[in-house]
């Protein structure tokens, strides 16, 4: 009921204009399907780029900037499906990410810009910059996965 | 136990270097959730797209221009995901997708195409035009659906 009428708060909030900027209006479950289905890609494509950066496997350039690339769309997928509605599903977002708007979309801004970064870099030549990029991909996911995440 | 024979009989041709470019190293179950989650978005981000095309809503050419090139990301995603290992896993997939690759990938490479297509006419500013390549997306979803998924 908690989470019944927080959803119903932000929903009135979110009327007002005040947060998310597009508002799906997909069903609550499909939308936090829709979210975690772009946490998963991100996952696929961010863990062989992690691999590189950590010398556990060789760094290979069409590889980084394919991945990078698709990073850089699934980076702006998941937002969206965090809308109000979704508030009483379950899944392992915290109630920070429902109460604490503007700090949750810091987040999720500052790793849009780490991916960016990389995307960038990824189609020049400097591995070590390249490899560095993925570390800030790296802590921008782990940032908001601690506070909006709850640990597995 | 046919579909492991077949899994294995796929793995030894997949050996002979005869299909997929890229085979992950994910465990089966989590290349299935992976294929699952690109098609995920694909639905999300095509489903507002063909609406458009159909007169359904109106025509929004930052969205149409933005789930084109979000598309066109997703658009490559899913196929390392049926590799020969995954042909035992629970999913929708038919048969015919281990048994007959190199008409499944016929049916990847037509639907990745029209996507391009879509993307590269998305910048342009003829609504015909990208409306009729929205419809000829959808006809290439639906037509590697109707050989290689199970119906729901």
């Amino acid at each position: 009921m908690h989470k019944k009428l927080l959803a119903l708060i932000l929903s009135l909030a979110l009327c007002a204009g005040s947060a998310w900027p597009v508002i799906s209006q997909a069903p609550p479950n499909a939308m936090v399907k829709q979210r975690q289905a772009a946490m998963t890609l991100l996952a696929k494509y961010y863990g062989p780029l992690a691999a590189m950066a950590d010398g556990k496997a060789p760094l290979n350039k069409e590889v980084m900037a394919r991945n990078a690339g698709y990073l850089d769309a699934l980076s702006r997928m998941p937002w969206d499906g965090f809308a109000a509605s979704t508030a009483a599903e379950k899944s392992r977002v915290l109630p920070a990410a429902y109460s604490e708007p503007a700090k949750f979309r810091s987040a999720q801004d500052e790793f849009i810009a780490a991916v960016a970064n990389l995307l960038s870099l990824s189609k020049g030549g400097d591995g070590a910059a390249v490899k560095n990029a993925v570390g800030t991909v790296g802590e921008t996911c782990g940032g908001c996965h601690k506070s909006f995440r709850q640990p597995s």
